[in-house]
């Protein structure tokens, strides 16, 4: 029976989404229809799902304009059940991974080769309907419910754009490679294609949950004699070394600001920073601690509305250089499939990432675990 | 008849140097004897130099712990006279331009092919003395008169360190390329070696000075398609149309910031910019006026001690980059040579930068133009 072209229902519990019907309460698996996928859109079975801290940001909606009910999830691997008008890359039974940013290929920031941020498809965390029609593809007995990143990863089949569509190696395990859609690769990215370091040079990351500890094995893999990890939780330490950490510095052991403690460890400073946890002050502090001549610090954390970033210009005249990413500098169409190959050569980790597994059913306890800062990825099978 | 070994003294006003007593006042030229070269240095028969503006910064001595009498002047091109124990690499009769910044060649800076920042003999306004012992080879009656920057070039002779000396092609003319020395290579650098536009790309550079203005003769080289010069003076425009700017942006002339100027006129931005001038605003405005994405803004102009650089992090997070330079990230030894190739090939264009030329009992004349932002930069000839 194919099921293309029609709206698929949920009839016995056999297909299900989990709603967020307020902000900061738990999930509630539904019975929702799914719309079959309009121009330039894609409809995918999800068959692994994990939760990221920016799902559980949205949840709890503290300083936002609340946008609910919605489906929340974006780090998911599935396979193409149908697509729609004007869909000529992807066909049914393509392997692929949602990415919650796009890549139009048609605008300026796609054209160029330095730029992963389309005008089109740009992250864009208000908007809750597609961009086709500005509606949304899934509804209760009629009333719709806000999509979220264009991906709602957190229901057994979704409608995604085509342009934040990923066609992977379909031999590569989707339980797996799943981790890529979101803050593995953001963090890994930021290493190899943002700060790259030289094989034998020195990196700080700041931050050791999944995005810093994707950035400390892009440092691992990029062959770094010394990775220093710096974060406020001292119980991090020990799971970090999995990920090629060679030293640990918290900021509350010290009575100096933390530039100036990884400065004397290394002779002046690291060649190398990535910063992910978003705090400003740990910015400046990535910023800061690197080798004056040729520094390179990386911004990945997302910071609050007010912040402030400010640091002596000297210390930028002083031949340092400090630069953003976004999704680790990758385009998602173009470069994620390649990065599924390094998994699948053996080039870049993944499975350390993925500490616990829950069946779909259970999906508020991926919640718990993130909240409690338990594990790094817990992977959430959608048939169990 | 040779002067090696031998102190240089002046008889009958043969030789002759431009002492600043205190800060602020005419130079006086004075009969001054000049010790021979010690361990890695070379004594140089100076015959060509410029005043910038750093030179006319230690003059006035505001704000700084003053150091007088001292013979000033750092750009310049001559003929080395003789040279100390240790030199192998230069002898007497090699073309010259000594340098205010050295390369040692052997620290953590010099083996790096980024950085330019020697650790022994990186700039050095406060020591007026030479590095090996400490002392000067300028006196006056026996009384030593300070060292400016390892150069002092407004002397017919002046000793330096090894480190600070690049050996160019004896047929280039020491009265053009000897303003590569320091200001020209300064802005040229900063665009060509570190904003790197690619052709086509647009560029802003803020301040149009004579580094800015070498910014602009990079951008023209790299084939910038637009080159916007910011500057609150309108008289510099039609200097700078000379250099390649294509666009002149006043900010006197609008009521919103001039990076919301750049980015309406740019489309969102423009590829590259190069600050000029070390006003903090200005280098806000510079890396706030790159388009998102792939926009690279590049800090030249030095800031006041206690400024501080100040912007959204989502601006950096947004994929622009940041950076500083000093002397345009050029080795003064291994690099120099080849911008004075550069010249010798027509890539490069000088003479549009000598605005003015007086023989050296003139010198104080060179002061009052720069004081009164007259011209781009006087030459001093030293034989007249």
């Amino acid at each position: 029976m194919t099921t293309a072209g029609q709206v698929i229902r949920c009839k016995g519990g056999l297909i299900a989404a989990a709603v967020a019907w307020e902000s900061g309460k738990p999930l509630s698996i539904e019975d929702v229809e799914v719309a079959p996928p309009q121009k330039d859109e894609v409809r995918i079975k999800i068959l692994f799902t994990s939760l990221c801290h920016t799902d559980v940001y949205f949840w709890d909606a503290k300083g936002q304009d609340p946008l609910f009910p919605r489906i929340l999830g974006h780090e998911a691997g599935g396979i193409v059940e149908s697509v729609g008008e004007g869909v000529t890359d992807l066909q049914p039974g393509d392997h692929v991974l949602p990415i919650f940013t796009g890549e139009c290929k048609e605008c300026r920031h796609c054209l160029s080769e330095e730029s992963n941020m389309c005008d089109l498809l740009r992250i864009n965390t208000d908007r809750g309907t597609m961009i086709h029609d500005g509606k949304s593809r899934f509804s209760i007995n009629g009333k719709p419910i806000y999509h979220f990143l264009g991906t709602s990863t957190f229901s057994e089949y979704t409608v995604v754009h085509v342009g934040q569509v990923a066609k992977i190696n379909p031999s590569a395990p989707l339980d797996k490679v799943c981790v890529l859609s979101c803050g593995i690769s953001t963090g890994f990215g930021a290493t190899v294609n943002v700060a790259k370091p030289k094989k034998g040079q020195s990196v700080a990351v700041f931050g050791l949950g999944a995005v810093g500890l994707a950035a400390a094995e892009g440092a691992r893999v990029s062959g770094a004699s010394r990775i220093i990890g710096v974060d406020l939780n001292p119980n991090r330490f020990e799971e970090a070394k999995k990920f090629g950490v060679t030293e640990f510095v918290n900021p509350k052991d010290h009575n100096k600001p933390v530039q100036e403690v990884i400065a004397e460890m290394t002779g002046g400073g690291v060649d190398r920073s990535v910063e992910c946890t978003g705090s400003i002050q740990a910015m400046i502090s990535a910023f800061e601690c690197v080798h004056d001549g040729w520094g390179v610090a990386v911004l990945v954390g997302v910071p609050n509305k007010d912040d402030a970033f400010k640091t002596h210009p000297m210390n930028l005249l002083n031949e340092r250089t400090l630069k953003g990413t976004f999704f680790g500098n990758y385009k998602p169409r173009s470069d994620i499939p390649a990065v599924v190959e390094q998994y699948m050569n053996n080039e870049l980790e993944l499975d350390k990432f993925i500490t616990h597994s829950i069946p779909f059913s259970e999906i508020n306890k991926a919640f718990e675990y993130m909240l409690r800062g338990e594990g790094l990825r817990c992977m959430i099978r959608m048939d169990a």
